[in-house]
């Protein structure tokens, strides 16, 4: 017999990206951070011995949140931390939307959400995006219209990398009457000089929930872990009601807090991505694909018109590099590229090269 | 603004056992081992260096299914990972129960069991044990008469420690039509002479899901990581659609599965409790106390008459032991003592005397 509710019977479930065994594989499909973790979470991993491991974890995790509140100038009671992003995209279903209620996403998006949406069993609507990647001037109007109980927006976007400035979502925030979700999954990759940051949104607005992870810009994709921001009403039923009791374990929070205590280290390795980022660009221009302008740690590139972005995803995948290619209307002719070590970065030029036979 | 659901605000969150910071506190009171994982798990970790966490972990912990597989003779297909089992437990009723539907449980059980079921939504049935903590005979009967979705179970139960033979849940899970859960977290404590075993459930029924824990049994609470073993019908929804896509993180699934690869430490740390529990219900009888009895790593220590538990506790506290009081009607006269090493259960006796006043 199946036992299953009708919404999950019906639902497909995620696709993670590829995740080959091959060592020697070069990996930029996912977005990792091409370099690993820094000395002071090595030295935090080393001091772990079973003993620490016998008794259950914090469960609010206080002392990694100690250290958030004070990188990030809060309250704890701003910060609540979970097992990856994705449990916190699916706690804030869980607090705030009905099933049925309705959320939106700016089109297209993290394939996540609409799997999360339909494990909810809530309504999605998608708000396509221009064409040059910016959110639509009325999409706050829209939202509203709508009658959007909950809305997603990665910030940088993904897969474009596109950044929205601040006081574009901080106007977005104010009009529209539901829960606005920035995920900030990529915004370690943001250019300094750009002095964006979304944090005065939080102390200000109690609609406003930021997004992030240890994955990207702290190279603990392998951890799972990530953290919520916002005001104390939002995070607080998260904390104490509808998370897991211990959500993160023993391990994952020591590392991650010694992560988010050397700044320094995490910094440097954003700085060489950057670096790699203007590199890559220009050697992809040369190639004859263009590309938005990524605030991100990877590059959506578009394939020179003669190509197809699937033959070329192929082509490389036989070269041992891996890509993203997605079977999405509107992305078909691109390529999402994760930036890698110069090293890698190199060789995907060299067997881009081999393809186009430009070498 | 208030933004969260209706059930939300109007539900309390679980109350974690106490989990104080002091190092030299006797803690009998959250039912982990009290020996630490054995030496192939602390070789695990040795081996984990920061640059295997730059990458995603395995999103369905295969290595650590094929050892669970070749552990229970089920086949991969049998078993899902999870962060803990507290997420398992959110899973079967995301996957399985409507809010509008109904679950049930034998009274008293697990608090968290009515935090799940108030944060999804559903409603929570109650059917009483009988006084010697056995089910009552009628129990599928009056869960199909509730029109029951789901159903748990503790076995053994806590906080009693009582053992349901595998025949009579074998007779409920037939009679049931719902879906049978049967939470054996503390299952690795039963004396192996009684040659119980659930197993063959799942493999006959497509209706009964055993959950497993590595919390107790294998020593890794500060881990999280727990198991669902069922028809592939129960589990396949949960692995592919349910839970987070990287739900358990690469440093858990490579100590687990060492934990798991290590079977003749972890019986050797149940002998030892098996031993312990012998000991300390012969200790506790002769200062007057009675317990059911158990097969796990706890006691229901009911108090002599003429004592009051609250204020034991109270006591025991004061010197620097923890055990476990609840406020609960059935159970205000009795405390639950986690079987600890065989010096911590000594300390704990010699303070009972002195509170007694018997030492």
């Amino acid at each position: 017999m199946n036992y299953e509710r009708e919404n999950i019977q019906a639902m497909h479930g995620y696709e993670p990206g590829e995740q080959p065994d091959q060592p020697d594989i070069i990996k930029l499909n996912t977005n990792e951070n091409p370099y690993p973790a820094g000395p002071a979470v090595a030295s935090a991993l080393k001091g772990i011995t079973v003993d620490k491991l016998r008794r259950y974890p914090p469960p609010t995790a206080m002392a990694l949140r100690q250290s958030l509140a004070q990188l990030h100038n809060l309250s704890t009671d701003n910060l609540v931390v979970t097992n990856g992003g994705d449990e916190l995209l699916r706690l804030l279903l869980a607090t705030f939307v009905e099933p049925d209620e309705r959320i939106a996403i700016a089109e297209p998006s993290y394939s996540l959400y609409e799997v999360l949406a339909a494990a909810h069993g809530c309504a999605l609507d998608r708000i396509a995006l221009n064409s040059d990647w910016s959110l639509p001037a009325d999409f706050a109007a829209r939202l509203n219209q709508l009658g959007t109980k909950l809305c997603f927006l990665v910030n940088p976007h993904a897969p474009s990398g596109v950044l929205t400035p601040a006081p574009v979502l901080e106007k977005i925030a104010r009009e529209f009457h539901g829960v606005l979700v920035i995920d900030e999954a990529y915004i370690d990759f943001v250019d300094p000089s750009l002095q964006h940051s979304c944090m005065s949104l939080v102390r200000t607005l109690d609609n406003v929930l930021i997004l992030r992870t240890f994955s990207k810009g702290y190279s603990l994709a392998g951890l799972r872990m990530a953290y919520g921001i916002g005001a104390a009403s939002l995070i607080n039923p998260m904390q104490y009601k509808t998370k897991d009791s211990y959500n993160t374990d023993f391990i994952a929070q020591t590392l991650a807090k010694a992560a988010i205590d050397d700044q320094a280290y995490a910094r440097w390795t954003w700085e060489q991505v950057r670096e790699q980022r203007s590199w890559l660009n220009a050697q992809l221009s040369a190639l004859g694909f263009s590309a938005p302008p990524s605030q991100s740690n990877f590059i959506l590139a578009k394939v020179p018109d003669n190509l197809s972005a699937e033959t070329l995803y192929n082509g490389l995948k036989a070269s041992g590099i891996l890509v993203r290619y997605f079977r999405i209307p509107g992305l078909e002719k691109s390529l999402r590229i994760s930036i890698g070590t110069a090293q890698e970065n190199q060789k995907l030029i060299s067997a881009l090269q081999a393809l186009l036979g430009s070498s």
